[in-house]
């Protein structure tokens, strides 16, 4: 995607460090940090500097090339992986990249450990790029089917599933920016995505800078804009998706869904094969939703008038906030799942034939 | 209701002035304005520091009053008319209150109207206080219905239609105060509603102040919770409600009825009859729907560490929005309307039966 007009990657090799753009200081500053040391690079996953499961998998994955860099040792690569696994325990994308690396890298002599470190880390981003293309070419297909409606195409989504999130491209936005550059009149609705305006800060932002033309608005809005005929279709990331085709993503999507239910509209979910969950038979109930603090609800940053970053506490200091992060669609609400491998039915069959056809993909592949 | 254990008006009378909590400075503080002119009544009515149809309706009512004592002549009482009548030009209880001091005033030789306007005003806040009493009788009626879901009931509602949206009591925390005070254990999920915040800033502290048990959520969070069965109800205001019982409320309250809807959980609207707008025969495309500056959604007030009051940018600064500020909800998502005249089924037989009964009422009164 573009920044100031030049194409950019959200992560970067620049000899013998790591850059990447300053999630936490979007959207009022584009801060590019160059990371020299393993320690660094835990550090921005830690703080969130770096977001998004696949993002956050390329991280990991160039931090231990850094780390090979400093001390590429047994005794070295144990405590990068030890350091790096720390950071983020419940992500999946982190964990995979880390057994990814460690096993390319144990096996061999600590000399070639560290040029084998950055090569693993520029395939695993190469391929979170080449993966969100397709999710973009099987997204375009859809969108091109609404074109009917237009000739403007109003598209709404929710927190960010865009650029940010990965490497390069987006989940969620992916479509977004491929019916754009095919020359498509689309403008996205963006959902604020309270408590962390994920929305406001970082999908505006990248839309922005691509040139897509889009609005801010409350969560609440939605579904009047359902209502009113000035949405033509939702489309969404996820966080897991389980076997029966239940979506778990950002606290809020079930109520968005509800309404594209409501007033007849497609709600798409776009995401790669590896947030399909074959082992959850059912996503209520069965996906564990995470509580996060409170303060993320009583307090909002953001700048002031002069530019100066400043938080502000919005409700009395005496009332408890409570904060479920997630929530979980039903798969009766969702029109299509979006992945590498196609857009499948939200359905037990679905799911399994993207599992299937990514296992082929991957079979074909080595 | 309670502010620091005390029963307290949101208006009222002191001798030659009028009294009002400035509601632009909660929930960080409790400051009381003291109003000694008409002018400064119908500021406080621009600024917001008064808001809420019924409140508004009672402090031109009281902002009458003032004006008499300033000058009852003629041209005092048009001039008072018009200046009032021109702070919030769409708000229908301002019109009916000024009509009806008018009414009372027009007649009466300039000596007497100063006495009057007060006696008048004091009937408006008082029949306020009254109607919203009866709602809460009636709505304690559905609640204790629930009663075997408990111990603890569980009731999220939207926006603030409470206490400090009248002049006492609140329409839809109205039921809730009442199950309060008649000892049942109820917490209350405070929808945050963004953009103007109104249940994190008022709704939490009024609850708070009165002691009842509440928790602050995102606007997001609702429909997880009634999924997960932490929810027994949904209660909420209404700004207008059509023929058929659709309800026009604050923006998000259609997507809470969707919700509720589809976990099968009653949903109620809280609102006295002078709501019911028999006029319009049907909400979706009926009433018109007020969008607000966007600068609601750019900038977010608070307070900051040291309890000074900051306003802060969270969305980029070349993003636009918009702001819708109320939707319709369609009323077959509707549980119940309660009224003064009792809870009704939200059709146009039920809406048409509220209306009459508070005919009937009224002229049994004259």
């Amino acid at each position: 995607m573009r920044v100031d007009g030049t194409a950019t990657r959200t992560i970067w090799r620049d000899g013998p460090r790591v850059c990447f753009i300053d999630q936490t200081r979007l959207p009022h500053r584009v801060a590019v940090v160059r990371a020299g040391t393993v320690e660094r690079m835990a550090r921005a996953i830690i703080d969130m500097q770096v977001r998004g499961a696949p993002l956050i998998g390329a991280a990991a994955g160039y931090g231990m090339a850094l780390a090979m860099q400093q001390d590429a040792s047994d005794a070295g690569l144990e405590a990068a992986l030890l350091s790096l696994g720390a950071t983020r325990p419940t992500a999946v994308n982190l964990q995979w990249a880390l057994r990814r690396q460690r096993n390319r890298l144990a096996p061999l002599p600590p000399d070639q450990r560290a040029e084998t470190a950055w090569a693993v880390a520029a395939q695993i981003a190469d391929e979170d790029v080449a993966t969100n293309a397709a999710i973009g070419r099987h997204g375009l297909e859809l969108i091109r089917a609404l074109v009917p409606r237009g000739p403007r195409l109003n598209l709404l989504t929710h927190c960010n599933a865009g650029w940010l999130a990965t490497v390069d491209g987006g989940t969620a936005l992916a479509p977004v920016y491929a019916a754009h550059d095919a020359g498509l009149e689309v403008h996205v609705w963006v959902d604020e995505t309270r408590p962390r305006n994920q929305g406001a800060a970082l999908t505006a932002w990248e839309l922005g800078q691509h040139g897509v033309p889009h609005t801010v608005i409350a969560d609440n809005a939605g579904g009047h804009l359902m209502q009113s005929g000035e949405v033509d279709a939702v489309i969404v990331g996820a966080d897991r998706i389980a076997a029966n085709g239940d979506v778990a993503n950002k606290i809020g999507t079930y109520l968005k869904a509800l309404a594209a239910h409501d007033t007849g509209l497609p709600f798409w979910v776009a995401a790669p094969v590896s947030t399909l969950d074959a082992a959850i038979q059912s996503g209520v109930g069965g996906i564990p939703i995470e509580n996060r603090d409170a303060d993320e609800l009583h307090w909002m940053a953001g700048v002031d008038n002069s530019g100066r970053r400043r938080r502000v506490r919005v409700t009395p200091s005496d009332s408890p906030g409570h904060n479920p992060a997630f929530d979980v669609t039903p798969a009766r609400l969702v029109s299509r799942i979006i992945t590498e491998q196609g857009a499948v039915p939200a359905s037990r069959e679905g799911v399994a034939s993207a599992i299937l056809g990514k296992a082929d993909a991957m079979r074909g592949r080595t």
